[in-house]
């Protein structure tokens, strides 16, 4: 076999990468786990008229065949793809275990999701989602709206430590948009969502254009939209400036008023919990075409051209079996595009690649039980160990564990009366006299850790 | 949407049973990670040209294709398929970052694979493997071909205490096989090893026939293949009744003594490090066509129609880039296969479903913002908190806890003078005042266990 390359948009770490990757993985878990969110894993596949239930996504699905049913009929029922998000398999684990689920359920999901994209930077065809969701049956307060978005302001803002750059959640809210547009008389709510969703892409005079040539705007609507799109804010005056703007074109909305107390109370909330993170920004379109109140974006502070890394809404139905309808809000984080920007940007950087704290030279083949044994009572005591591969010199056993990053290497005693073991931290060159039934290396280089590569 | 029923073959567990499986995840990284196993993914996917290299798994792949690419040439150049087991991606990445690793390089990777069988009791389509494997360049040393089933035999062995059987590590060695077969004669070995892996299917009696027909056996040389088959036991007696036998039938052979005396060093190091776990099992007969060295099959006490549960044996050549050969041992866990046993055979159960300990009680809507703190206070600590979803009544909060299984409810104090908070051990009905800037849960209540089911 010639040497492999790398599948484009298929992204794989190295071991020293996989730390990291790891480290956000597992900061991650704790974060919603301390927030009360169970952790499910549904299959990989889906029926295939369940992923195209939405036509604007079929282009993306992988579609699943075995290799021994190639050439039969290419009828769709029965017919199995890759999921390409975490929000279509978890609507319908909810549907199908309805029964055992107590609600509100509130489940964190850790997994691959797949999409037929073509590869850009930040954009994979395999990639690492990771979300929360909540849903309830027939109901689901308001106040998940606001917990949610700050949820991951947390989990995020736990990634700081390492070197991830801060965060600025953007929120906005479909009852506003709607409220405010319907005000305007503006009846095609999606045309003037999709028009202003390519503000930040065009700018706001082809903006104005295509809001004359494709929602029906008359000039002076179009300037009120972009009007609206242009109010952002870390605090309630924004919701001021809106009633204001509102008032300026005579709208008078109860969508809008109703919308508007919703985003005052998530901008409160989130000053309070999560200072400086939350900013309310009227111009995100995005999602508001299929969420039914608040949406969310996120972006990473200086990297804002990597695209949103965090983003979700609110579903008045995000499934329903005919008899039940069950209400979700939930964010979903990109975790390959965080991590390929982590690695690749040169943010962090594991301080090793290879578990083990603590190498055990072997001083012979005939000794190596007694290496064994030290590395089995470190190990008792949590300590990562690995034991040398071979008897070789301990000069080239000692560049064997530098070469791999591991901080220290113990020399077993050996047959001579009164000899002790030694541990030698090969960094400073520090070598003293150790028992392997009480020594432990310092907490920060027991297990490899993530840190700013500053 | 109707309610959707489960696809057959595609195993998903409801939050208690993800619990379970997150355990055995965790316990089995934690062992693998303190023997210095480094975690690495790879992508799901390869070149169906790589899955296909050993033909006979072929009927197993699935196959890939983007949903707009249907109709077009099924010319397999470029296919991508599913990953059936992870060697294949393994040693596709270590040819590919060779460049990149230190060897030996010692690795753990835990992910779903696929395979397109039809389902059956313990056999699924979509199924989690955890493999560990070290790879050396050019060489590898046999004392790991010791050390690999002695760490899978530490990381089950960990299971114990949550209710998972005992297991039994069954190992056999190419060497002694392929030595004494030709030894007796017997040259096409293959052929020899594929009866003999029908022994517990169809008998002694029509297994020697078998060797007859189809090894080219004397009915002389079937029986000592078979008294081969019938010696097992888990002391070094084993090398000594093989070499007994051997030499009864006049076989000498220096390949079956470098294979006993490799066996003999795993069966003596591993009564030492894992007394009454590992057993050399003569008959073992699966996987010895392709290993090269040892082979290791492994039973859950009490579940042995399950199958073995983790695989695995020596290669001497795992990959190979025509310049460098890659040796490796390694074993896999059928992880599914396990859960699934543990879960659907009632051995083990979880506390909750949950990963919250309190329930923080909300008195009104307006004082939510004082139940979110007392729930920032204890989550700061470490304690998993939920907030009461509405502002009902106390009663029907304790139940909402009740019915998730959350241990305690917490009852903020409320603004009146003196007034403070008390938290209340649902299953024993104890309410004491309580402090969230020091108070926690019993260790034992923190997190959910899993536990014996008993």
């Amino acid at each position: 076999m010639a040497r492999p390359t790398p599948l484009s948009g298929f992204p794989e770490w190295l071991p020293d990468g996989r730390v990291v990757e790891q480290h956000v993985l597992d900061t991650l878990r704790r974060t919603f786990e301390l927030h009360g969110f169970a952790g499910i894993e549904t299959r990989a596949v889906e029926p295939l008229d369940q992923l195209l239930r939405k036509g604007e996504t079929s282009k993306e699905v992988y579609v699943l065949r075995r290799l021994q049913e190639e050439g039969e009929d290419t009828d769709r029922s029965g017919q199995l793809g890759l999921h390409f998000d975490l929000t279509v398999p978890f609507a319908r684990y909810v549907l199908e275990n309805a029964g055992h689920l107590a609600f509100p359920f509130q489940r964190y999901q850790i997994q691959k999701v797949w999409r037929g994209e073509r590869p850009q930077d930040g954009r994979f065809r395999e990639f690492v989602q990771a979300d929360i969701d909540v849903v309830g049956a027939g109901d689901l307060p308001y106040h998940y709206e606001v917990d949610l978005p700050l949820v991951m302001a947390e989990a995020l803002g736990a990634l700081r430590e390492i070197g991830v750059p801060p965060v600025r959640i953007l929120v906005n809210n479909r009852r506003v948009a709607e409220g405010f547009y319907r005000g305007l008389g503006l009846d095609d709510v999606e045309a003037v969502l999709r028009s202003i969703d390519k503000l930040d892409k065009i700018g706001p005079d082809k903006v104005a254009a295509l809001l004359v040539a494709e929602a029906g705007a008359t000039p002076e609507q179009a300037r009120a939209c972009l009007d609206l799109a242009a109010i952002s804010g870390g605090d309630a005056t924004v919701v001021d400036r809106v009633r204001a703007l509102a008032a300026t074109h005579g709208v008078e909305s109860d969508l809008m008023e109703q919308g508007l107390a919703e985003l005052r109370q998530l901008v409160e909330a989130a000053a309070v919990r999560a200072p400086g993170v939350v900013v309310a920004d009227l111009k995100i379109a995005r999602g508001l075409d299929y969420y039914t109140g608040s949406v969310y974006e996120t972006v990473l502070v200086g990297h804002e051209q990597l695209g949103s890394i965090c983003s979700g809404g609110r579903y008045d139905t995000l499934a329903s079996d005919g008899k039940q309808t069950y209400p979700g809000v939930g964010l979903s984080i990109g975790v390959s595009r965080l991590v390929s920007r982590l690695i690749s940007g040169g943010l962090v950087r594991a301080t090793r690649g290879v578990p083990a704290a603590v190498l055990v030279a072997v001083t012979s083949e005939e000794s190596r039980p007694a290496s064994d044994a030290v590395a089995a009572a470190l190990r008792a005591r949590g300590v990562p160990v690995e034991v040398a591969p071979t008897a070789a010199k301990f000069g080239k056993q000692i560049k064997h564990a530098d070469r791999r990053g591991i901080p220290f290497v113990w020399f077993p005693a050996g047959d001579e009366d009164g000899a002790v073991d030694q541990v030698k931290d090969i960094r400073s060159g520090d070598q003293t006299d150790a028992d392997a039934a009480t020594w432990a290396p310092p907490a920060e280089d027991l297990h490899p850790r993530v840190v700013p590569a500053t």
